[in-house]
């Protein structure tokens, strides 16, 4: 059977062996991340994890609250209040977005603000991390990964931000900047929507179950939303790790995109040295490097 | 209900009302197209269609016999002598490809050749269509659209292939570069492995029916296989519009990309004019250009 060589999955490693090489690659992604020291990988705090149960099984986002901390913060409220239990994802936009949670929903609010401060991007300080690629990017002066996030920088003007790479979580909003408020979020299922970075604010990435959204039934009505409330998923509850019982809450371990372990893994998937690839490609996008999440071993 | 803004889907025009601005934008992507002369849209031939034919709907491609004519040659014996008919989609990795037929299957091959030349880039002449892009690309030295497909080149060596954009349909192969037959086919469906470029034969492009690809439940064996028999999805049938009886051939236009409708699509999606953008990219990766296709009016 032939195949296309492995991507590697956010938990788990592929399988070298698949490739069908008959003598292993000078060095392999598995190789790379079984032989990290253990100081390459980082605990995930429960409090930066947010935990969505579908019907289908267990989405877990991590958040990113240097970048959008007013946003983490509304939506810790949010989910507190358990605002997001019983509302629906009610859109799925092939090669675009799915979206889950209802901005006019009338629940409990725990406080939280209607109105937030844009947060698309900010001015960076010089002691935070950012590990720049090399690689030429289409949409940003320079890329590259921050607190394990794909992110953007221009050095000209001092701004960073995150970008919409697969997987990323961001805010819903209406035409006004401040208009969104954490209660409905998208996942980004497609192709990089790259023209969205610095126009919405991105909060987070799927570090689990991204599949779950991914595979969901396309929505055929305007913008991809469901045109019957029959199609919508259910979600059956959304909360940060810290505000669910220790028996439900997974010990997540990530891999430091500050580490050496992740700057050979970024060299390694930049060139391909297997048996199958004939044309390295030399360079990467932002979007394409994959950055490995486990759990605690 | 906060929204994100629309991509244009591959048929039907987005809902540009939906975007909620008060008055109407300067030029909408909905405008451009339905001011466009016929002359901006080509018909797309029969024996340039695959119909694949899946239990929850037709999808439809464009094939590319411009960067892949042995491969187009060699598939359309295989669809002759019905090889796929019966086989399943084996392969869904999330993020990746969806990948489907079977390059051990025992069956009639119509005469197909089991190998054939690699077809991964080729020479271009100087009468070969090229609507380029002046944007930055990560890893080509120019990208840009031939014959309606994402493509790129390289001007000093003077060679030209496909891009892995969402929806581009390629050749499972084994090491070997001559090792793909087209009896085993995959279609992209996550963010562009444009790693894969001048690695392996792009032979054309999913017009119609990627969102039955992508939908799919994802596969949890390695590099996206499923596990069980039962998961995978029959192939009810795969033939060349022109070997099926004229009351299942759909009359497909694409948009030209050498077309000056499409340059002011390029454009448009280059500087979003909206209400709901606050700061347009003003540049655009080749995989995120739509490439309108319809039925024919």
């Amino acid at each position: 059977m032939r195949r296309l060589p492995a991507l590697i999955l956010s938990l788990g490693l592929t399988a070298g062996s698949a490739l069908g090489a008959t003598s292993p690659p000078p060095q392999s992604l598995d190789a790379i991340l079984s032989s990290a020291p253990a100081s390459a990988w980082r605990d995930i705090p429960q409090d930066r994890l947010i935990y969505l149960r579908l019907p289908k099984g267990l989405v877990v986002i991590e958040v990113a609250p240097r970048f959008a901390p007013d946003h983490v913060a509304n939506l810790r409220l949010l989910a507190g209040a358990r605002f997001f239990d019983g509302l629906t994802v009610a859109r799925v936009q092939d090669d675009y977005v799915v979206q889950w949670g209802d901005a006019e929903a009338r629940r409990p609010r725990g406080g939280a603000l209607e109105r937030l401060p844009p947060e698309f991007d900010h001015r960076f300080t010089a002691d935070e991390p950012f590990t720049a690629l090399p690689d030429l990017d289409t949409y940003a002066p320079q890329t590259g990964f921050t607190d394990g996030f794909p992110a953007a920088r221009d050095p000209l003007s001092g701004q960073a931000w995150l970008t919409h790479c697969y997987g990323m979580v961001g805010v819903g909003r209406d035409n006004a900047a401040d208009s969104g408020d954490a209660s409905e979020l998208y996942a980004v299922i497609g192709q990089a929507p790259r023209q969205l970075d610095r126009n919405v604010a991105l909060m987070g990435r799927v570090i689990e179950g991204i599949d779950i959204l991914s595979s969901l039934p396309r929505g055929h009505g305007p913008l991809g939303f469901y045109e019957k409330a029959s199609e919508h998923t259910a979600i059956l509850s959304l909360a940060f790790g810290d505000q669910l019982p220790a028996d439900r809450q997974v010990h997540f371990q990530a891999l430091r995109t500050d580490s050496s372990t992740f700057q050979a893994l970024v060299q390694n998937r930049r060139y391909r040295q297997d048996a199958w690839y004939k044309a390295p490609a030399g360079r990467i996008d932002v979007c394409n490097v994959p950055l490995p999440v486990r759990v605690a071993p």
